[in-house]
């Protein structure tokens, strides 16, 4: 077991270097990176065909998705015509700094001014690796409940925005916005909340402000 | 990376071993066991609680909880009368024999008919780890919607059955109950497949028939 874990913080020792790697090239071609996770289903996909939309003439966006197998949500993000690169892991249950780096490769050429980086669907591994974002954002769709927060710890512990989703379902589930901020929160002070539904399109501006703002921030580096 | 590929397989046969030892003593308890695996928040706590209800003065059911964190599904579980162990994983994002070997120490003595083994919320790595389990069993949320069996092909190729849960919010979400199923079977033809809600009922019926029939077979073994 012991050996094991030695390995385990060798792998995680490997990464954070090439992650470092990534995060020079992407501060050299003037890229900002967020890397958005969520367990399977919050809506990620869904939420970048809008961001899409929303940025469309604003910014140049760029997307990079992760998944174990199928190129679904890169043909679905794809058709609002920004330039996207499917990663399939093959068993791996997160995307790693290596994994990333062929995306780099293919997409920083373009010039982009923002990469979002769709990672596995998959609320524990993916939070352990760096992949040189800016920033890490955690998605909780309000259907799976407000008690996540304290059983996956640590994804919202590295996050620095939690976006809450499909709030246009909140009628029909139980879900304490209050106890899943609180819970979150205990483990983040710092965390910043955003309410949001892909399908209404409440709260999508806020989280384009979000986008832009730290954009501009990752500017002035 | 070849090296850590080596490892992993080192992990795993170690864990099929342990596996082993665990389906003998299942086997010689004459208890049957269920794998419940799911994405976080698809809604196995709360059919837990509904199935202890529904199994209540008919067979003994025990429940063993992994969370990489906190009591709470176990807490939510014991308060209806079933014998349950909380496995804390700390940061594995999976249970393995090894983990679930303490539990069964605590619960086999208890003399169970059926061990319902809850595990952590994740749609990728409960799958490559055998707990000397008779049956895995996924469940999907209609919430998450019907691309999920393809993109998550291991978990729907290794269960024999796949709960698809929360059909009472069909009529609020786009989920196609005949892509899914078609998907998922592409993996597995044998795949058996009950929809239900653990809120409204509907599909308890055929679950705890389900449960009862795979206990039946287990002691004919």
């Amino acid at each position: 077991m012991t050996e094991v874990i030695r390995i385990q913080e060798g792998v995680l020792a490997d990464n954070d270097r090439a992650a470092e790697d990534l995060r020079l090239r992407f501060r050299e071609s003037g890229t900002c990176v967020v890397n958005l996770m969520s367990g399977p289903g919050a809506g990620k996909t869904t939420l970048l065909e809008r961001t899409a939309e929303a940025l469309q003439g604003r910014l140049r966006l760029g997307v990079a998705v992760g998944d174990i197998q199928t190129s679904r949500d890169a043909d679905r993000i794809a058709r609002h015509g920004v330039p996207v690169v499917q990663i399939n892991t093959g068993d791996a249950c997160h995307l790693d700094a290596r994994m990333v780096t062929p995306a780099a490769d293919h997409l920083l050429p373009l010039g982009l001014d923002l990469l979002i980086v769709e990672n596995v669907g998959n609320l524990v591994c993916p939070a352990e690796f760096e992949i040189g974002e800016d920033a890490k954002v955690v998605m909780l769709s309000v259907t799976e409940g407000a008690d996540k927060p304290a059983k996956y710890p640590l994804m919202f512990h590295v996050s620095r925005l939690m976006l809450v989703s499909k709030v246009d379902l909140l009628p029909h589930v139980d879900f304490s916005m209050e106890a899943a901020i609180a819970d979150a929160r205990a483990l983040n002070p710092d965390l910043q909340v955003i309410a949001l539904s892909a399908r209404t399109g409440e709260g999508l501006d806020p989280w384009i402000d979000w986008l832009l703002g730290l954009r501009d921030k990752a500017r002035g580096r």
